[in-house]
């Protein structure tokens, strides 16, 4: 019986989703979960990796098992074992034919960012810091161009070896509330870092430095270098992920 | 030279407010840094105690020095020796005669739960968790009970040995949005634990296990043992701190 788990987590101990020789992730957690309620070992796979400190409202996995509860009340036994920043929404029987990953239609990523001189303690965590002003109607135009099917490869992480950069994008918004923004994002999947390039390049037309129209052309070039800064994981959150029913 | 501070934290990692014999306070980080830049030891005199892992947006403080730097930049100086939950949000020279504590007129707390079976490790930091269904027009109606002058005795800690238990509320009001409440007080001060015990009250009547009307009933009767559970610390922040100026 494949087991459909929405699972939220705040990623700040954890060195992402993806297990590791070296340090402590939230699917190796999860697979420790799994064997301490079914008294099997078996892989729990995600719709896709969060990175170090990222965290998730609604990342979705799936695992196979026969041991025999009713399949709702995973969320409940897992939840006993599991450590406090990591919790089982929900847990369902997956359709046949499910997979995590490769049955992902769509994900949707929220960063989160203010604009401050000094630190808050009581955002830090959910929060990138921008520590200078911004023109928020600057940002609203710049991340219209990001909206399409496009070559994004200069948004992904110069250090990967990923060959196939095109994703489509459905929506992507910014909106603003006093000091604190959040962008938005829809699409079919992400590069690595694409998100948190995306915002280093909002950012860049927030400041002034491109115009909102340069963006449409960073995205053309397909040069890394043209774009914004990688901005911090802190402030990203794997929102959900949906699938046709 | 007497300076105010305006300091933001998290009380998650701190045993409260006061320096303690055992036990890190934000009281204690505070007079290391302003030793480590003034080069004096000097007390921070805070508006009034938090407890163990509660929050603060809004604590004053103030400190004695003849450091000289303009007194505004006293926040700059201490935010590059404070820990990361600890900030001095503003610093400014106070005016003849002000006290942090005996000077205060006005606090405002809020605190912060939701309801939900499965507990949020993204509320969690922040957030009380309630696991069953609430009437929030109940508690609504509930609240409007607190304000006004009161003797408050009810709502004390049963170890406080506090004389004085009369204090008046300006205001109490409920929100909510989706699945989380915010219970906003203000008055001229409140007694130990007050806030948390007026909120396991306020509970204690979404329930239906008291009817909103009982709430004043109970405030009259100055029993403890009728009011409503102590909600844990988390949920609660120290919004601001008022003066006359």
């Amino acid at each position: 019986m494949r087991i459909a788990i929405v699972v939220e987590y705040d990623g700040t101990e954890y060195c992402g989703w993806q297990i590791q020789p070296n340090g402590n992730t939230v699917q190796a957690e999860l697979e420790r979960a799994v064997e301490k309620v079914t008294g099997e070992r078996t892989p729990v796979t995600g719709s896709g990796r969060t990175d170090a400190g990222v965290h998730a409202l609604g990342q979705v996995a799936h695992f196979d098992t026969d041991f025999s509860i009713p399949p709702e009340n995973f969320a409940f036994a897992l939840n006993a074992v599991l450590p406090k920043d990591i919790k089982v929404i929900k847990s369902e029987r997956a359709k046949d034919g499910f997979h995590a990953r490769f049955s992902a239609k769509k994900k949707t990523y929220a960063y989160k960012f203010y604009v401050s001189d000094v630190p808050r303690p009581l955002k830090d965590r959910y929060f990138a810091r921008v520590p200078y002003p911004l023109d928020f109607s600057a940002m609203k135009k710049a991340a219209e161009y990001f909206v399409g099917e496009h070559d994004f490869r200069c948004f992904l992480a110069s250090n990967s070896s990923v060959k196939d950069t095109i994703r489509t994008v459905y929506s992507a918004t910014i909106g603003k509330d006093g000091e604190d923004y959040v962008f938005t994002v829809s699409g079919n999947g992400f590069l690595y870092n694409m998100v948190r390039i995306m915002v280093g390049t909002l950012i860049k037309a927030g400041t002034g430095k491109i115009t909102a129209e340069e963006v449409g052309k960073i995205i053309e070039s397909g040069d890394r270098s043209l774009a914004g800064i990688t901005m911090p994981p802190q402030g990203l959150t794997l929102i959900s992920v949906e699938y046709t029913d």
